[in-house]
């Protein structure tokens, strides 16, 4: 797909930063762990939270409590507006005008659907464990019959999707290139750190916690 | 302030994670470049999207062009709510259920009101320039009244905000301490990489560009 699929999903806002290309979409999603969700309230308030999501195809995941009032809406049909964002870096130009930054989001819109049945719903969690920790899936106990029904798990389809990108050096008018100030990138990562066992961690690390560390 | 400032920023899920003080608010946001701003559009429907921003005070700052359909909707008096979120280290329990993450996050409930005039556009442009690299502020050229007048700053109270956070290792169940699998954090954190100079970056890096790599 190389246009945008829905005129919400259209970037207006220097639309040669944009990218329809599901592969792009994709990377974008599988690189994060935490999404900012949009929806509104029952009187029409807006509301902003941070939520664990996982992406299995063309949907995203997210899960909860049952008891959740924000898991409650989201699961009746409310409109959301998803949002996941990496920063890649500072961009500083020789004007400030001319500073940006470099970065990589994706923005979804639609209704979520719940994943009904605990077989569904186990096979679900399974596959965020896997993205937390690809291999844990078959070492941590399964959700039981009575915490499967204290969970709630939703997807949303990524057809009304679209990712904004991004990359490179600075850009600078013509006429500001006589002023003799640093100009490049200052770059952010998003490192994993030294795992920490629990104090009581019964046994070694496994191959999946060993190859955290980047 | 050791409660929460209005019922819409009470956190009702995991209410023992609330921080209400203004110190860790303050942490939170300094701590980063990327607010996620949820917002409804006329129609009422709501839109989530990533925005930089900077903290001055008892105020988080935005800037945009006074073309963009978002920040004019922002400056018209919308209904806002925002949140900062860093993802500390995934928590790895001995159940799937247990699971969790360390994070700090802040959401802020309010309106966006308008920074006027040259002057204060330029002192608040400065106060970003300053969070991005200290000192780069006195480097850069400023804007000029043609480029302040095509940017708009907008600035929102922190009196209706509130922090949420969780640190530490997992919390097993009594039941699940036999089960025998690696317990313990996988610890993420934000890095500075090494500065990148444009080709023809014209100086050798300054102090608040050499110490940027951590």
């Amino acid at each position: 797909m190389s246009s945008a699929p829905t005129p919400r999903t259209r970037i207006r806002r220097i639309p040669d930063n944009a990218d329809y290309q599901r592969a792009t979409l994709h990377a974008i999603l599988d690189d994060g762990y935490l999404c900012h969700i949009a929806f509104t309230d029952e009187a029409g308030g807006a509301h902003c939270l941070p939520m664990a999501y996982w992406r299995e195809g063309e949907h995203l995941y997210i899960h909860g409590s049952n008891g959740s009032r924000l898991m409650k809406r989201l699961a009746g049909g409310a409109e959301v507006s998803i949002a996941v964002s990496h920063l890649d870096g500072l961009v500083l130009a020789r004007s400030a005008f001319n500073h940006s930054m470099n970065y990589r989001s994706a923005v979804i819109y639609g209704v979520f659907e719940k994943v009904e049945g605990e077989e569904a719903k186990s096979a679900a969690l399974d596959a965020f464990m896997h993205h937390l920790a690809p291999g844990r899936e078959n070492e941590a106990r399964r959700g039981s019959p009575q915490e499967l029904g204290a969970t709630i798990v939703l997807r949303i389809s990524l057809a009304e999707a679209a990712a904004k990108l991004r990359t490179g050096g600075p850009q600078d008018d013509e006429k500001d290139l006589a002023i003799a100030t640093w100009t490049g990138v200052l770059p952010l990562r998003v490192m994993r750190g030294a795992p920490e066992p629990a104090t009581d961690c019964p046994v070694s690390a496994p191959d999946y916690v060993q190859a955290w560390i980047s």
